[in-house]
């Protein structure tokens, strides 16, 4: 059966009206080239918006307890629903079987976290200095919040975000990458039952925008919509960053990584190996966190490499529906001649192929993930290929490692191998590694939803999923009451009038 | 003694160099527009950055409990110069001589909870979903951070942000305004004192940047200055945003406010009368939390604006450093003028000057504090004109008056007086009020440095001094180690090679 | 169906088997006083806690969101059976039905919130004073926890308990009131369901022991159970305390209330009368939080208690199962006789009954709601009666009445009726309600899980469900790693060798 | 000088009146056996408790922050006095110039820490489950806090619990031990000047109470002080503890500690012995931190060894005010011959002296510090004696040093030296030390302020200083506010009078 094919039994099994789906069917899956359709943009974008700030005014005075009990619903249609979802995201994404069901139990686990802060969202109390005053500091409801996706990542980056605005009272609008729309309709039928179970929630609360470019430009500009959550390439989050500060709107950005590993001499290497091929190969290198530099000992370099190109030499590369591929494809044909030109653009700076780099012969967008051996960090490795090329550089001094490291303009991901204590604990140091994300003997990608996700530099600065994060979909109130029967000023200031 | 030559005194007992002030002499003191110089730009911007990178590279390994030793010196020379630093406060700034003295009270305060900080800093274990995983969330110091402050709290603003700035590991670049560069320049000789007996602070760890629009977004654009705090005008923030989103960096905004008071058939009118007294007129209406509009149940309503009529009557304008005097002069002939102005299109949007609204014959800009009954929240209410012009508005329904204190895109302070509970919790819930901060029988006025200060909307979303301020200047981790031998990957996915 | 065959029935249908229940079953149920069988005590108490000992060891290291999972599944299993759970509660304990689904409702409550625990439990990530060392604050699994429950919440008080426990990685062993056996026997069984789906938890991670006084006593002298959980009159937490004291254990205890409630003239008096109703009346007076004192401003008193008076009245009492009861059983006979014996020492100390007070004519111990009023709060009154008697006092000043609320050796609930904000925010001040918890316009009794549960003085001062209950659960480790080649001791002190 | 007379003219200095002192002179000094007084109890307890409560009732409503200016302006006055009450420690308690002038440092630490605190004391907001509430956790000052001290810190515990106490709205009554009774005096007429200079603080808010056990159990025993502090043996703390239960009030313990220090083959072995000798010599073995068992890696044990002995062996024992000499007196006859005792016990149980163990010939009771190589960790190594004396053992599993370490009734501190990230998160981790401290690469001495300070199991559960130790030392109200005009039932209960 082609991927379009069964996209559709999937789409009809969940409910997706056809006259919903039929329009926006993707032009080419990237499995099979397979296609069922066209893109068609929401019209009316005015209208949409609109019907946000309405159920805005609604949801936010639902208790957020009553508000989690929505996404504890959620969890449990995604929980029914989970291998449909997954096999949509395998068929529009490209990813394997296993990284497919992965994503939505991503999805599953933020709905459960999610329930447990609809009880949290913590302000403070805190001491007045003058007497007879209580000051506390309140979390509210902000406002609708426009989430932009991107394909690699078409449903959990959703819900990371959805779960925790509808916790904290605010609407969602989202627009889901052009490439990826039909598990962003999925998704809304999944809601939809939850929704229908809940009973009483205002209409709009979360609605699924089609477009390009141009639809998230004008969303980002509307001033109805105090928060921004934009997932993508750095010149997107650029584009979206200004838009939204000309308006003195809140940004959430997580743009491009170029993460890199540090394996150590002390390093486990088995452990490396295996890491190193699940970073710089999974999902055909297209994750934000994909392991794109590899920085290596010296004394340990020849070795590892030649243990990596044997590795790599093995991973089938193919249909992501089979069982034993590793390897899908590459989302479109502009991404696999990127993947060529920053090949071509290495060889001329000096690197090596080390294994892989040739497309393979077959319908779709398939690659053979390429190590490069670099001299040194060029304009090249400095840049974000959104595709599987992992070049490798080395070091002698762990200091020097750690500059690499940090000597490029994004800063989402990052990891040591080592079993010292000296190394990991420098890494994760002030004077470490300056990413969002540092790990110590686990590659860069692969994150767990209770800790904050983001990064720093080009990747935007953003932070989304765990920790605090929820903190970005309210909005703080410091309030003072005073119950005296007098009218201190603070810092001691006398104003008698 | 004119105001610039006692301004020269207190310049010289505090160590500031002829050679430095001299060159940056307002061209007038807003009490009687004495002047000795002329004001002279930094040239060299770009040294100045690299100084500040230089000295972050070494301060960020200086442990955090060690830099609050040099806030906590901060904070005792700031007691012995308190007199001094908060004169010149009134000589430049125009402020009252009470509330020169707590804007330095303000400087002590946060001094005193930064060093409570640089033992906190808290960030988080939490526990990883992976067999022999720990995780955890660190906050690191970020980089330089500028500072751009306006000239209605001159050493306040500073305070707030470089003793947090201070206690997290970075550098601070400040621009002062142009209109009150004499304050900076003294604060930073507070600041050496502490400095030379902290011992071994590196080079260029702060410094004082002259110049105006131009000066700020030069340093605005740097990629090398993570942090941009501001604070101004809507339309500064503005530029400021856009420009330091260009290149993906952090703002943090405190922008216009347009504050107001809603007054309850329940209030205390005594208190009422004081605290819109002190919030209206206090630093000649010139705060970023003056209070604006007056939103009055109409059943007391013009017994409230009576007695208010009263108040303003008596109040002396003039000297600010005279005994008695409440209001001093505005601070320059551009603010008189905008004051006249906003008057004049009151009046025409069918407004009525109830007292005040004249010049005061004396050199120097002074006005006498104007209050306008207007028929509704007309086009020149909606706008902040920084000048003691209060409008007052009256409602019957107490949603109508929270939908009345919201219906401005300005949203820093706002408060209710009133003694009901249901009305005082309705204000602070989250369909009350919808300003950074909401006080209860408090005007808007007047912050303590315990909780986070700033506001939504066009004023910026910043938040400063108190509460979890302090991550603004930071940069966040989410660190995992795998101490195992496994390579177990989150989300359960498998992914063998 | 006498009460006892209905429970058997439930017992049977939850999967109980009859040689578990067959020995336990309660002489008499305290609806209609049937009963089919007798209390045998758990002989091997060692047994069972070398069992809980060993699943520790496995426990502790299962990752915290793992176990989460089970909680989450106990939640289902609870969402499933709640109806005949609840209704064990109802046979047993002799609640309405309402109040029944209440309680196994804040059993999923509490699961749902654990959940969400199951990624945080943070600790802390600090800044080091000494260069090259990283410093934390991790909470670690504490090891078996004993909870001993009281028959009033037969099931709720084990799962604010249990779901926390697990989470935190702790085993528990349960000791049920000897009045209310069968309820945990089921909860158990649920329980069971959850685990088999779970499928690799250790056994004996929980476990059901039976006994009395002295089973308790035992298990809380174990020095292998490191925490105590124990919920009852203050007679056996003051046992209990000083068992677990003389091996320095940590004792978590929820012991008596004595609760009141102040009217203010402005309250809203319809309000009122209705919290007053179902908090002193509500499972037959028989909740830890129940309201036994009513302080009423003077000038209102007459009207309140005629009011109250009317409403007791018609309140029929009587079986609970029914439709429209809202006062069932008291749970045995020696309960009606405390009941009887207060209020004939009421009478002896000045005490007016108002309404209320006899016994009432059918199989199990029913009694008539009492409403007293009192002249002062004599002895009878500072003592906790487990039984529905609503003592009325009378005051005219604020402050007074907040004294009079604090004189009881007492320290769980407290509420005041009021809107005005200086009474309800003096009363919530450092100089109000000195109780674990403090209500405006809310009876004393029905906490939301969220909050953090408990009392101050004889109430014990453990604090249990929300807030960082959690952490009673833990043990708390300050952990520093020096990652430099030095060796710099704290404080700076020198000590070279 | 004799100590006696070195110690009067401080005394003299810093004010405390010899009436005062004159009748609490200890019978011998340490250092020299120098003698000038007996030790007279505090007559009337009751009276001082009473005084204690009064200025609770005022103390209580002053604002926090300005609870905070008085623990600052301690700081001040410790700052200025810091030298004096360093040689009183000295010569009071024996410790060397260099460990008495950081017992003071970290009683300044303390109040710098607890000033910052003075606004923080954080509560919650959290949302409510119901309509128009709103819920919040606020502490509360708790009352009189008792503070037993033992006589190895006498005056930084204090300040550990004094500047939390004050800042958190408590008076504290100190019972310093009886051995070191001249140092709490002078600690009082420090913090007397400060309040001198605060102004309006209340009569008695600071007592000191001379006594010995008794007077402990007394005041322990008083139904007015809801917090007792109490540092020392286990023995005390298990009389204080149960005292305190029986009256169900809260206890804060910390006892007796039995520190180990894990050595593995990758240690960095010059650091290992450093870390050795400053924390099993250090106080001369009277720490409750000190070092008591080393634990080594079989295969370094005896190099590790020789190199211990010889640094032990040139470490001169003398007075401890001289230059170079870093061991100084036991406290007293009894501590000296429990240190014979118990290398008695050690040989006889199969131990193989190394080095040390003798009494050295001079007044004072001075000893030379002991290895001592065991077989195993027999009964003699589980007691604590508190005294040099360290037991080396060896291991050749990781898991076995771990076990090894937590085979004590006592959990105080512990530590690893090692390089392996590997062992040192394991050690670290839920299966690892069960102690309340855990260090790596550092000995077990020497904490710093901002962790939560003690530990477990026999150690008495109590935490001190940092993190949020200050939560001891308040209460906790759970606040829900009504502000609708419903009265909706927590967990959808349905109760219709």
């Amino acid at each position: 059966m082609t991927a379009a094919n069964e996209a559709k039994a999937i789409l009809q099994r969940l409910g997706v009206a056809e006259a919903a789906w039929g329009g926006v069917m993707p032009t080419r899956s990237p499995i099979d080239g397979s296609s069922a359709g066209t893109l068609v943009a929401t019209a009316d974008l005015d209208a949409v918006v609109a019907r946000s700030a309405r159920a805005f005014h609604a949801w936010k005075r639902v208790p957020a307890p009553r508000r989690g009990e929505l996404v504890r619903l959620l969890g449990e249609e995604l929980r029914a629903s989970k291998d449909d979802l997954a096999r949509l995201v395998t068929l529009e994404a490209g990813k394997i079987v296993s990284e497919g069901l992965g994503e939505v139990q991503e999805m599953i686990d933020v709905c459960d976290f999610a329930v447990g802060l609809s009880r949290q969202l913590y302000g403070l109390t805190l001491p007045s200095e003058r007497p007879g005053h209580h000051m506390r500091e309140t979390w509210q409801p902000l406002g609708p919040v426009l989430v932009i996706s991107a394909f690699n990542f078409p449903v959990a980056v959703w819900a990371w975000n959805a779960s925790l605005a509808l916790v904290c009272g605010d609407p969602v609008i989202w627009k889901p990458s052009e490439k990826t729309p039909l598990t962003a309709l999925a998704t809304q039928a999944v809601l939809d039952r939850a929704l229908a179970r809940f009973g009483d929630a205002p209409e709009g609360l979360s609605q699924v925008v089609i477009g390009g470019h141009d639809t998230g430009q004008t969303l980002a500009a509307d001033v109805r919509i105090p928060l921004v959550s934009a997932t993508g390439s750095t010149r997107m989050g650029r584009a979206v960053a200004q838009t939204v500060a000309a308006r003195l709107g809140r940004s959430l950005l997580e743009l491009g990584g170029n993460n890199a590993m540090i394996v150590a001499p002390s390093a486990d290497l088995d452990m490396a190996v295996r890491a190193v091929a699940f970073s710089a190969v999974g999902t055909c290198g297209q994750r934000c966190t994909s392991l794109r530099r590899l920085l290596v000992h010296d004394s340990i370099a020849d070795g590892l490499i030649e243990r990596l190109a044997k590795a790599y030499a093995t991973q089938p590369v193919g249909d992501p529906r089979e069982d034993g591929v590793l390897v899908g494809p590459l989302i479109d044909e502009a991404s696999a001649q990127g993947f060529e030109t920053a090949l071509r653009q290495a060889v001329e700076q000096g690197g090596e192929i080390v294994v892989g780099g040739d497309r393979v012969d077959r319908d779709g967008c398939y690659v053979r993930p390429a190590i490069v051996r670099m001299p040194a960090q060029t304009a090249v490795v400095e840049h974000e290929t959104f595709a599987p090329i992992l070049y490798v550089m080395t070091w002698s001094d762990f200091d020097e490692a750690v500059a690499m490291q940090n000597a490029v303009p994004q800063g989402l991901s990052s990891c040591v191998f080592t079993d010292s204590v000296r190394e990991a604990e420098a890494f994760l140091s002030a004077w470490g590694s300056d990413c969002g994300i540092a790990n110590v003997n686990i590659g860069p990608s692969g994150a767990e939803i209770g800790g904050a996700f983001g990064g720093e530099k080009d990747t935007g600065g953003g932070r989304e999923s765990g920790s605090d994060a929820w903190k970005a979909y309210m909005r703080r109130q410091t309030q003072t009451v005073n119950f005296s029967s007098d009218l201190p000023l603070a810092q001691g200031v006398k104003f008698d009038v």
